[in-house]
């Protein structure tokens, strides 16, 4: 490693990812003994006081953040995104129509998997333009009777982001938005007044894998399928705060100090998400900046949707792939490599990368292409 | 606290529950570095060659230690054990009959759940004896034409277990056994001839809650209901060696330091879960056999089937039952309280509880006892 001592390396991976040092050194503070307790988190019963703790302070700090309102419920469940593809139309479709936007890898899962439970419709697609531009909303074919119109805001391998979400009300549609924010949870604001159901996996900027955050409006509630799984019903879930089952303790205690770090982030006068999203805009504009100057890299999504969470790049000599993979791994620079589906490489700076990893990187890229160029 | 100085308090919680020192240090000790990869495992992508390694070395070991035949696959799932209670007829039922013994409580929510998705039918039940016996399995009513058989071989909260598995051959019927292990799980051998499928959550024997163990006889893969959602479907998962959807890391890795935990047990010339058997039966011996001395506690279970793993227990004047609670407490004995549906007190005494911390609650008991009596 060429990085100075006492600096862990760089790491890029899309999930489970890098998350706070100073979490995880809390983490490891507590494992034997929380707060005076004389357990470790792992070992509560989820039905003690001391985890009733963690939880409602985690519920709270996650609420405050997001500023999500009043008549939104926050769920921690479990299963990722994946099994989200199913929950969600078991508890939305009513088994009638649901509207889907393809803009990318798990847009296409989502709506793929959709199709167990309802007429689930791709109402646009960009997959000709092979997910490099987000499909115009403006052309977007909106059913008239949809339970509910499904977008993913981040997509992570193609390294698309909604930058504004739609307006669905002014398109004319009375269906609830129901956005997949895995991948950029918490880097940014939500307007939930477009929005009725967000859902995403722990383990990109909030956690460990195996928490998953659903964050939706309480009119949805209540009109499962009879198949959906009592565990997975989230008028179930909410009516008993999170706990119907054995919730992820463990996940919830360590997004729940994420979100007690993220309380703390400072930018001028901005905090929390506000100043991560300042943050993530900087780090982004950096990163992009070099590869648009740079006649050895390229990125190959329009501008104006470019994620800036997910920075898929391409050595224009991919001859060279492995000799990058390899320098940057020296360089203290991990998992770098793209999605297996994309190719190339791929830089997730989520909200536990600081700007000096990403000027790091720059700086590797930069030596890279002088002595390959 | 009472203990001596450095000795942490008995925590008797039915789960999440106590685990290992030695297993929380070695996690505390990797939090921030992993065997010099300079992530932790909370940070690392799943399919990368570090988690891989873990993945696959927690495998091996929790078949070594179950001695689970090459014919199942082990899956590494998420939900716990009220998801799998839609999960498992989800895969298995075909949508046909089901049968299932009620013991308990864990067996009365299962029967409930698999209704949305089989005729599920109870065969036997000791409802009316209050679940202080198991239904003896000469006169369970089985179908002639069950997808499978379901029985709690540990029931948590009412604290009976099956301490032979019932031989569904030998009773007349080809179904395969299901048996819900979450709570005795690598406690005692499994005689895997007798079974189909055995499900658990970890949170109890094995690791942290949010990772559900399923160890499932090849032959029964592939015969899911449509409407199963595909992170659930255990053949997707098994032909993804359960990395369909991004499992549970952590609690994988947590587990898997306890399975080598586990294999380095000894008691005289046995190891692993046989050496664990062995100081289980011990520990349960002398709770038990101190109660039924006694004429201040009382146990209500019957003595062929009671638990190794959780022990309730009365005392005979409940008005004293929060002077005992408080008093444990002050004790360093942790999370007695019987579970609500129940009441009285519950003694978990998993793998992780020592001897040690058997006699520590047997003195005490003795002494509230002496200065209560």
């Amino acid at each position: 490693m060429t990085q100075p001592a006492g600096i862990r390396p760089y790491n890029f991976s899309a999930g489970p990812a890098a998350m706070p040092e100073a979490v995880l050194q809390r983490a490891a503070a507590d494992m034997l003994d929380w707060n005076g307790s004389g357990m470790g988190v792992m070992e509560m019963s989820h039905r003690g006081k001391e985890f009733g703790a963690i939880a409602t302070q985690a519920e709270a700090d996650l609420r405050h953040l997001l500023a999500v309102p009043a008549n939104f419920h926050i769920l921690f469940m479990q299963g990722g995104g994946l099994a989200e593809n199913a929950i969600v139309p078991m508890n939305l479709s009513r088994g009638a129509v649901a509207d889907f936007v393809v803009s990318g890898s798990w847009s296409a899962k989502s709506q793929k998997e959709a199709l167990r439970y309802c007429d689930a419709r791709v109402i646009a697609s960009n997959a000709a333009d092979h997910f490099t531009r987000l499909p115009d909303a403006a052309g977007w074919k909106l059913s008239a009777d949809a339970a509910y119109v499904h977008i993913c805001s981040n997509e992570t391998i193609h390294g698309l982001e909604y930058h504004t979400l739609p307006d669905l009300a002014a398109l004319g549609s009375k269906a609830p938005l129901v956005i997949d924010f895995s991948s950029h949870v918490a880097s940014r604001s939500v307007d939930w007044q477009r929005v009725g159901l967000a859902f995403g996996g722990a383990q990109k900027n909030l956690g460990p894998a195996g928490l998953t955050i659903v964050i939706v409006r309480d009119d949805l509630l209540g009109h499962a399928l009879e198949i959906c799984p009592s565990a997975f019903n989230y008028k179930t879930v909410a009516d008993n705060q999170s706990m119907f089952n054995t919730p992820p303790t463990w996940g919830i205690y360590v997004a729940g100090l994420t979100f007690q770090w993220l309380r703390q982030q400072r930018e001028g006068d901005l905090t929390g998400v506000a100043a991560m999203e300042h943050r993530n805009i900087a780090k982004a504009d950096f990163l992009y900046g070099y590869i648009d100057a740079s006649d050895f890299y390229e990125n190959r999504i329009s501008t104006e949707c470019r994620s800036r969470m997910n920075v898929p790049f391409f050595l224009k000599d991919e001859s060279r792939n492995d000799a990058f993979l390899a320098g940057a791994r020296a360089a203290g620079l991990l998992q770098l490599k793209g999605h297996k589906s994309v190719g190339g490489m791929r830089a997730s700076i989520y909200n536990a990368m600081p700007m000096a990893g990403v000027q790091a990187l720059v700086s590797y890229m930069r030596e890279f292409e002088k002595s390959h160029a």
